[in-house]
């Protein structure tokens, strides 16, 4: 049967030939984690998304969530599946067994994700919550806090939640304004109105652990003033059983463009003035303990994306294998054929295919540094790590999110007219994956991050830590004959990349500053295409490596298919990205100074 | 107060300075066109179109058309909009009076449509068929065909619809299997299903003209045995009165991604052996005659991406004025400012401006050429216009909608998190204008189009016709020293195309011809970037010599804000067209030899 999720022998390839994961059993921390068993628990991952999940979201997005009497009720069918989730410990898989997680590799988790996300985003969206605000729970929470709601949130018997935006508030959460006033029994009533808050109600588990952001009265202005606060929605009782509800409640949800079957909720918190919570860690530090989480969600994100995308290609192919339309353009033979021989539907699928591809690789290369870091004992080494997790988070969700739009919408393209329809996922998976571009940090703040943030740190240290791994791979491509040429242009385009940052980095001291970040989203989507262009090089080197020791049918199929998006990416890809450097180069002032009025419209 | 559908300063401009549309009074045909009644006439337009259209357009959206025994129901405010646009004369405006028309000029209407289109898609878009079917009848019908149909379209009082797709036959039309059998009285018996039927049944209209594709029996096979049809949906008596309803019944409706207020039917045809259609001009000759509708109503779907895109741009300029969020990044002033502030949003804003401003003219570009046709008497000038308007068409229709689709969903991204609710108009807009990438024509037909059609016609004489064109606008530029960088820009840009064009046209006559084909959507996008060069020089060229004469306030920033579009676009967007050619003059031909199984999925 057409696969039509993630293509299982590319999960496969990047997991174990590219980056070699079953390495990790050598270390006591993932000692369990050989080969086999990860296979063992991918193939689990794989069955319960196809055989479970998938058949719920259709209904998801056309059932959709109702608010009805101050109550979310979700469609019907994700209980089951959240159950299943359960059953499966797919809530928190990498985190601490004694919490309720399953100590697997990052690497292994990122692969099975794309499974489960890519058979229903809303779902997972929600359940996904989860795990970030239980990270925080056991980075900062007390032991009292730990024991009530750690492993409840880990096993996904409760919700998770981040409480934080307001209407007013969005990107910049300095800004807010709900309060926190300190009880004399040490916990805080909280008062204020927060809108866009995932789960903040739903019907699929008992109780739900919100995470708050406010301000404790009396705090500095602005970001440096933000507390971290738990409100769950049931008060919990020291024997863990649940007591009176709390006063945050949902108060309506979004009608959205997709995503039907995870609630965007409104909360009012304390509006009968009775919302309590006990503070995260300690006062005015919410904003910092927050980002640990949000660094977290940012890269879950960038999965998302990579599992809508790898979705909709996957139907995309099938369609086009069976989709009989027109003859072939050159040629005299008249006889309509399948639409996948037609150039210009070749040209979407092998887009989609050697982006989706080049992400795949990227998402779990990021994971895999962190299970490097974890099985590291060389400081060094464990920084040199994170600098590159660092650096790649921007990419991971900004460049990731926003190729997987576009991939979706190609998608849609393969399927002509029957894409617009509800007939075939497609259109669904696209107005779904359309949020990942905007929510945990716009794709616009993510190339903030990245210019201001991750390229200046350390003196440009983690920048330069990226492009000496690019090195290594070109270098090691450089030395076959069948790869020169094409890493010869990678390391044309790195090289340029190279003058671009330190063109942006000087911009940035400079008077040019706002020319700067009017570049940031081209510099963000400059540097992702390298990043491309660099995973498929070496996704290419191992296929041919392995085409050298001799392969025969499918898998010389699947092998040669890595060295043509290598080829089509680097030959029809980087020559754009080239303009797209030069453009940042010249770093034309018009969008800066332009007048408002010019715009328009008035 | 704001504007939201199309900026009427920027209307104005293109109409009166950049194609000083008024010169077209002087020609007899037009005499009645001078400035003040053309003016007058937008104005009718515009207030239509915001006072009665645009509220129309949520509403058509959330209630969308019902399918109940046998009968299209569309929102109940379509009906009063559609009598309102019968009343203003919209069905039909540059046809000929005799016929119902209102004999406009083609660049009048162009710009009148961008707001009548912009304030509800759905309804114009069953409304615009009308012209395109009517044009069929005035063109091929008979005497008596004529006398029957042909006001009733023109004038609005019946729909008009294209009965073409069927579910196995969509791009190629050549494969139809609807089938017609001549009767005695020389009517002919239809019998077929057909499918995405826009507008095949309704109630707005007492009656639906439907103009039918069969294969009359005995026919040769392909496309050279295609006729074209008239069947009403109620046959009508000669005096012009209904009679009784014909066999071709709506017996469905797609749910669709968006568009909800146009009905997009399925239609049998002769299920209980009466539909009776009588032929259009000659039997098998059906094909060439509906391309002569399918060019009109290909330039009609860039007119509807323009107006989707002019009035989602307006709606995130609105929001970016009013949403107040974080502070610069630059500097230590820590307050909060209004987005429109923020350099990523402004780079986004002139993004989105310059493109449509460039589509803008391009539109009118064309529909002026429309008109130069009709009042030239030189037979060499018809010509030249004609194949103007031929190489144009494609990048009309494809390149524009594709453009309209990104900055749609551009716009979402300066709304942030809104533009995913349904509280703000540009998620309705964007799922709404997708569609217009794919219909008269999916944007890879376009491309097709353009590349083996338009390109190699008279020995590319159509092309070298455009390259002459656009250098006039760049000498002219180039003569002032404030273009001149900027006409040099467009000259190497143009330059390079010519290039490119040259090994397309090789490519296709020799060996590598399924390669140029892959790259055929590419060449539409590149030679679509030049003309918007072409066009946003030319704009600034007109500006320019405004600004010189003493221009002040709000004018002088209309003016320069002509100036910074132009300069964004050739700095920022042109270096990336470069990539693109370059892509194009490597010819990767890894999209043709990858095997189909390398695709995965299986």
């Amino acid at each position: 049967m057409a696969q039509v999720i993630a293509d299982r022998r590319d999960v496969e390839f990047v997991l174990h030939e590219q980056f070699e994961a079953g390495r990790l059993s050598r270390h006591k921390r993932y000692s369990e984690f050989n080969r086999k068993v990860m296979d063992m628990i991918l193939s689990e991952a794989r069955t319960l998304a196809v055989k479970e999940i998938l058949p719920t979201l259709k209904t998801g997005d056309q059932t959709g969530c109702r608010y009805e009497n101050g109550k979310v009720r979700v469609p019907p069918e994700f209980k089951r599946a959240w159950n299943l989730l359960i059953k499966g410990g797919w809530f928190a898989p990498c985190q601490d067994p004694e919490w309720g997680g399953q100590g697997i590799p990052h690497s292994l988790n990122v692969m099975a994700q794309n499974y489960l996300i890519g058979a229903n985003l809303s779902l997972l969206m929600v359940a996904g919550l989860n795990n970030g605000a239980g990270q925080i729970v056991e980075r900062f929470g007390s032991g009292r806090q730990k024991a009530l709601y750690l492993e409840k949130l880990y096993t996904g018997q409760w919700g998770g939640t981040m409480v934080l935006t307001e209407s007013e508030c969005g990107s910049n959460l300095g800004d807010l304004s709900t309060s926190a006033v300190k009880n004399e029994d040490g916990t805080y009533s909280l008062t204020g109105n927060k809108i866009f808050i995932s789960g903040g109600d739903q019907d699929m588990t008992d109780n739900i652990v919100h995470l708050v952001l406010a301000r404790v009265a009396g705090a500095p202005p602005g970001s440096r003033g933000i507390s971290l606060f738990i409100a769950p929605k049931f008060h919990v009782n020291e024997d863990g059983s649940l007591g009176e509800q709390n006063d945050i409640i949902c108060t309506g949800i979004e009608e959205k463009m997709g995503l039907h079957g995870s609630p965007t909720c409104s909360m009012a918190l304390g509006s009968r003035g009775k919302c309590i919570g006990t503070l995260l860690g300690e006062e005015n530090k919410g904003l910092p303990m927050m980002f640990v989480m949000m660094n977290h969600a940012r890269l879950m994100v960038g999965s998302q994306g990579l599992a809508c995308a790898s979705s909709a290609y996957l139907h995309a192919v099938n369609y086009a294998r069976e989709r009989i339309q027109g003859p072939l353009p050159s040629g005299r033979d008249k006889t309509s054929v399948a639409i996948i021989n037609h150039p210009d539907v070749r040209r979407m699928l092998l887009t989609m295919k050697s982006h989706i591809e080049g992400m795949r690789s990227l998402l779990c290369y990021i994971a895999d540094l962190e299970d490097q870091k974890i099985v590291s004992d060389d400081e060094a080494e464990k920084e040199k790590w994170q600098n590159l997790i660092d650096i790649l988070t921007p990419v991971g969700k900004g460049y990731v999110t926003d190729r997987a739009v576009d991939v979706c919408n190609m998608a849609i393209q393969v399927f002509g007219g029957y894409g617009y329809t509800a007939e075939f996922p497609v259109e669904q998976i696209f107005r779904d994956v359309r949020i990942t571009a905007i929510y945990e940090g716009t794709n616009g703040i993510q190339a903030m991050d990245l210019l201001d943030r991750k390229l200046l740190m350390k003196n440009n240290r983690l920048f330069f830590d990226l492009v000496d791994e690019i090195k290594k791979t070109i270098t090691k491509a450089g030395q076959r004959d069948l790869l020169s040429p094409l890493a010869g242009m990678v390391e044309t385009a790195l090289d340029k990349l190279v003058q671009t940052a330190r063109k942006m980095d000087q911009s940035l001291k400079g008077e040019a500053v706002l020319q700067a970040y009017g570049f940031a989203s081209l510099f963000l989507e400059a540097t992702g295409d390298v990043i491309m262009a660099w995973m498929l090089l070496w996704r290419a080197a191992v296929a041919e490596k392995k085409i050298e020791t001799g392969v025969e049918g499918k898998e010389a199929d699947f092998y040669d298919g890595q060295l043509k998006s290598a080829d089509f990416f680097m030959r029809t890809h980087l020559p754009v990205t080239m303009g797209k450097m030069s453009s940042i180069m010249d770093l034309c002032s018009a969008a800066i100074t332009i007048s408002d009025t010019s715009f328009g419209g008035k």
